[in-house]
């Protein structure tokens, strides 16, 4: 079924001819769908067949595709837009609520996978700094994957989904100063100084927003569409705050989809129907684009030699492991079944594993076979994950609506 | 009102870093809007603040962005929504009908343009294949601009609409052709055979699916949709069928725009709500990066000599006139009032006649300033057109679509 596009097509792929947009576009948007739909027909989430579509006409498959800027731009928008639609979808003052428990949840999420990582790496026989990347790449959860599976499912009321959507907000702020020790310490000195003022920066950004951006969102937005002649000047708004608050979370060091996260939860309150459909739309558009990406990053030839083999499968499951461990420990007030559904749901790493390896790459500290490793992990893990947190919410997902209320109030 | 982001904030635009895509998201898309919103309390369409706002940001004034591979891809995006919007909202059969005044009106929409572009350069001393490949830049329309503009204002029911939306198709063959007969003639012998073929596959591509796609699709879509266990299964139908045709136009050498916009045809008579609303959100955000793209070109450095300056308002002027004789004359048979709003509506020549012109610009026929004149009539055109088509039909407006109703029984 994946054999659309004949050979000769393919020429166009390095051209700049006119083909290149539309030839693109068909060939991730509907390979990443039809492998949704035998996900769906096997059972399993569809987003793991829209990753493992990206690996399919990857590279290290196929071939047809390789991640290019234009695929890396419409990803990170398939990105920002999945985290703003699931943004939309929950109360801040709810996550608020949960803050307590998340930020255990994400602390021990943090140390967990990173001295697992490490150790493992040490043990293998790789130097010190080696290990200490191998080890900060494992940290990041990727929340998109969860997010989009729970949101699928209609489970993001459930209070285990809210604690891991803030301690995912939580992580990427614990991560963004791993990262930048870990960057110091193989560099040289430590500077204390400008990591208090980072955390301070990402912390105060996150908290402010999260704690009046629904307040400040429910005034300001009916006053300025009642001013405003532009067509849909609520949705114009709404990706006005989308686009403006991901670029506030990068200049105060966390990622844009934490931003584009915190602009849809300003807006979980004041935003209509209308506003949701259209962001609705083009969420279904752009996040095959994200979910594939991840998968068109996978490079099999990592994998020629046999020990980076083994290696790549010890630190995969060390990366299930450890966040399972590690999350569902922070979350074991809440009983055995949320702390489970917390742990798998922490699991994905995603893009954020790939970027800190990129890095460690890029400083000459990560071998190609150790960075190999760690893609395998992050997109593996992304393709694990939805199948475990579908078993684990199983029970939720029967019980139905008015359960996952009471819940809430149990813990509120 | 425009200068939102600080200059410190400008650093990132070389830049390969986190902030490049929401910033580069952000200042196109709220400049794009504010200066709409400018133009609608100015009384104006809000497309013509768009396309300014492009101008106002790009290289030839404040310098913020100047377009590249990323910005290009969701202008041809935006481009290809805008259309298959517009082809949603048309029934294909009314296009039919009104096909030989369409054909009328498109042909000598080209002629006269075209004869009258080169007569100009030609007196003003330029060579014979420079004044040629002006004559062709000026043969197409940009139909997304007047679609846009009627669209927005609810009048695409009006036959003057059927027949500039019909009329843009055949002009886009026709163009087509054109652009073949040129290249052949400053290049050498002309192919007679390959000019057939080239306006057969072109030809049988549109007239198939206008006739053929809204029966296939009425038949198989609600077929289809019951199979498949994907989310919002008809949505992910549509795109595919969108990218589909619009790479199959391509391959055919049409526009991939007019393949956008008969995919929307093959859809108007079958698509819900559900999937209009979904479409909606994704040219809601596009959209703005096609109009804003077109500003982004004009490069006001050609016109550092006086004399290209002249130039450039004569073949202005010329463009205007020669494309509001040449459709309103194929149209006189519809009645003054009607010929009127065909002519002007068929005055926008926006991204395509920049295409022609950077062929001629790459074979080294187009001087550096003739190519500058070129681009500033076709950024001129698109900005000058939607007033215009305001008051053209203005009178329509006013009587309120029983009227348009009527009108098209009159013609039908």
């Amino acid at each position: 079924m994946l054999y659309a596009p004949a050979p000769a097509l393919l020429m166009f792929f390095g051209s700049d001819g006119p083909a290149r947009i539309p030839l693109a576009m068909l060939v991730i948007f509907a390979s990443a769908k039809m492998m949704a739909e035998l996900a769906e027909r096997l059972g399993q989430p569809g987003i793991v067949g829209e990753i493992l579509a990206g690996v399919l006409i990857g590279p290290s498959m196929l071939g047809w595709l390789a991640p290019n800027e234009f695929l890396s731009a419409l990803s990170d928008l398939g990105a920002m837009f999945l985290l703003f639609r699931v943004g939309l979808e929950v109360k801040s003052s709810e996550l608020l609520k949960v803050g307590g428990t998340a930020t255990l949840v994400a602390s021990s999420g943090v140390v967990v996978p990173f001295v697992m990582g490490a150790a493992i790496l040490l043990a293998w026989g790789a130097g010190v700094n080696e290990a200490i990347f191998v080890g900060a790449s494992m940290v990041a959860t990727s929340v998109g994957i969860t997010a989009q599976v729970l949101s699928a499912k209609g489970l993001l009321d459930a209070v285990s989904s809210k604690i891991i959507l803030a301690a995912a907000v939580i992580d990427d702020v614990l991560g963004l100063l791993v990262l930048a020790v870990v960057s110091s310490l193989t560099h040289g000195r430590l500077d204390f100084i400008q990591l208090g003022l980072t955390a301070l920066a990402a912390t105060a950004f996150t908290v402010i927003v999260a704690k009046f951006g629904t307040h400040t969102m429910g005034r300001l937005v009916p006053h300025v569409d009642r001013k405003l002649k532009v067509a849909e000047a609520r949705f114009v708004l709404a990706l006005s705050l989308l686009f403006t608050l991901a670029l506030m979370a990068v200049y105060t060091g966390v990622a844009a989809i934490v931003g584009s996260f915190l602009a849809g939860l300003a807006l979980s309150e004041s935003a209509r129907p209308r506003e949701r459909d259209l962001a609705q739309g083009v969420s279904e558009l752009l996040v095959p684009f994200f979910l594939a990406g991840i998968g068109l990053h996978v490079d099999l030839s990592a994998f020629a030699h046999p020990a980076t083999a083994v290696l790549a499968i010890v630190i995969l499951a060390a990366a299930v492991v450890s966040k399972f461990i590690g999350c569902g420990l922070g979350a074991l007030g809440l009983g055995k079944a949320d702390a489970l559904r917390v742990g798998v749901g922490m699991i994905p790493r995603g893009e954020v594993g790939m970027v800190v390896a990129q890095i460690g790459l890029g400083f000459g500290i990560l071998s190609r076979s150790s960075y190999g490793v760690v893609v395998f992990m992050s997109v593996a893990t992304t393709i694990l994950a939805p199948p475990l947190i579908k078993i684990a919410y199983r029970t939720l997902a029967e019980e139905g609506d008015t359960e996952i209320g009471d819940e809430i109030l149990h813990v509120g």
